[in-house]
């Protein structure tokens, strides 16, 4: 059944891809982002370029709102605007050592953000809501692979984790005060790879935060080579060790997570890993971008980084068992879609 | 040497015991309150009856705003109006059980609001901040006497002990990004007691969260019988053990906060307990109050209450090191003096 779906911050990476597949299952969609993490429309009033080939991807039409959440009105505006029924809240600040410089921007915009929606939400009586989290909240795991009842919020080393651990305490106990809520946060691991039509993808502003826009900018000679931070990890080859999951599987697990929120029996707040369970190293993966984009991809073992850790792997048994939903697109597919993007768009959308 | 202190909260219980002990120390006192926990002024631009008798018990003046700091004008009009050298930072929604009701009005007041006044500071270049934070960021203490070293935030079970424990977090954040801040962080043990003057004293709205307004309230009659919330824990007398602190002792380490934040030599964000380091029993509290009213207190023994534990008591010896600062009121003043106020004033300010 279509519903009608409020996403924030759906025109950046991660966004764009969910409004794909809640389009191609007929649910109706409005976007609200502030465009500071996507490429701004080219027109004043049209849809930032993620957004037009959302459309021209899907056949379909959605609205787009400008705004940001710190801007309570322009929130309630949109609210009035609407029958929303589900809000799917993905709008928020995410490079981890820009948050380490900036945090009183990063905790304002995350959280004070998420309660501005969260309060005018309440007031309009839409209580159903699905939040992205990140594996951060589990700051340095306790043991692997981390499933959902890993103790949160110990050991989170930078403010953007916080932001998530934060907004995540405060769902919970909004859920724990008022019945009414449904809430499914996401807890997202290392999302990667774009739509196939290579169309849509990862665009970040300046040098990328994450491995694999790196390593793709490095393929397509925007930088020379790729940093590895550290090779002398206890992992199989010394490097990092993280859990990868194709963005088009991430997507299908919002997607999910409304037939979840509506059942009849969903109740509280409830949190759900998003990862594959298969652990990917940092030359796993250079090799494997290498194999899909033909042509070797030079890079300098350096120290590592503050807060890292050597592996974060995710259990994906409850998201199976309870949203029947599970990740199958594979590492080298996840190389092969971000290399056509890359490919496609050698300067992102601009 | 007298600065220019800027008290947010001012007008409560430990404000107004704070800023009695700043004017005595000859510095200059504005007070910022919303006074959503503190009796208002009887006429439109009066102060508020605490702050009245507080100028009274000094012979010295202050100044007064009445507005909250989610009024983030009306904070930038404040500073732009005075020379603020250091802001001691007390203004939040403080009632455990109201905040499992209403999580989002104590998020939003206590981490928007300290955002919102952090951000102003940070443009208008006042940089030193003493900060009114608890015991409760211990969570459950894994050992006893609690340091500052204990980890915080690890089983903090309501959202009023979350927004103190998030607002610690934001401003270590901020003092690693921007060197230029310095500030204090004081973890309140359980203030108690009053100003011997007997002129200002806590007056809670409606039935008291705390032990010691409880029990004065039954001495005077307002109440029948105080309850016990548990009589099985692992103490000498089977009732919850806490380190209560004498609020003008209290008051005293927001005075010597000031001196440490202006040595040349600190830097960062630094926590202090401010406790006595001895642990006191509900029932040893309740003798001693009888003692101190000269009536006995009739008390039921009841249920536990959710989220209390056995014991928390303060581990001092970091304030007395750094700061030069040790309580030096005991349990019989601390009912004294708080049945001096409660007997005076047997409906607080109004």
């Amino acid at each position: 059944m279509g519903r009608v779906v409020l996403v924030t911050g759906g025109a950046g990476y991660v966004g764009s891809h969910t409004v794909v597949e809640l389009l191609k299952a007929d649910h109706t969609v409005i976007v609200v982002d502030n465009c500071v993490n996507a490429a701004k429309a080219t027109e004043g009033d049209g849809l930032p370029p993620a957004l037009e080939r959302v459309q021209k991807i899907t056949g379909k039409t959605l609205t787009f709102h400008e705004l940001s959440l710190l801007n309570r009105q322009a929130l309630v505006n949109v609210f009035s605007k609407y029958k929303v029924d589900v809000v799917i809240h993905l709008a928020a600040l995410k490079a981890v050592g820009e948050s380490v410089e900036k945090p009183l921007a990063y905790y304002a915009n995350n959280i004070t953000g998420t309660l501005n929606l969260l309060e005018v939400m309440s007031e309009v009586g839409v209580k159903s809501l699905i939040f992205s989290s990140s594996a951060t909240v589990y700051g340095v795991p306790q043991y692997l692979p981390a499933d959902e009842k890993h103790p949160t919020g110990v050991g989170v080393t930078n403010p953007y984790g916080q932001t998530k651990y934060v907004c995540e305490q405060i769902m919970k106990d909004l859920a724990i005060a008022d019945k009414d809520w449904r809430i499914v946060l996401l807890r997202y691991f290392n999302p990667v790879g774009s739509h196939e039509s290579g169309l849509i993808g990862e665009d970040p502003n300046g040098i990328p935060n994450n491995l694999v826009p790196y390593i793709s900018q490095v393929a397509i000679g925007r930088r020379p080579h790729v940093n590895v931070f550290g090779n002398d990890y206890s992992t199989p080859d010394g490097t990092g060790v993280r859990d990868y999951i194709h963005v088009v599987d991430l997507a299908l697990g919002h997607e999910v997570a409304i037939a979840k929120i509506f059942q009849p029996d969903f109740t509280g707040a409830k949190a759900y890993n998003l990862g594959t369970g298969m652990g990917i190293s940092v030359l796993e993966m250079i090799n494997a971008f290498s194999k899909a984009c033909g042509k070797e991809i030079p890079y300098k073992i350096v120290g590592r980084r503050e807060g890292d850790v050597a592996t974060v792997v995710a259990s994906c048994a409850l998201a199976e068992k309870e949203l029947n939903w599970k990740a199958t697109r594979g590492l080298d597919q996840m190389c092969e879609d971000t290399w056509r993007w890359q490919r496609l768009n050698p300067n992102g959308f601009s």
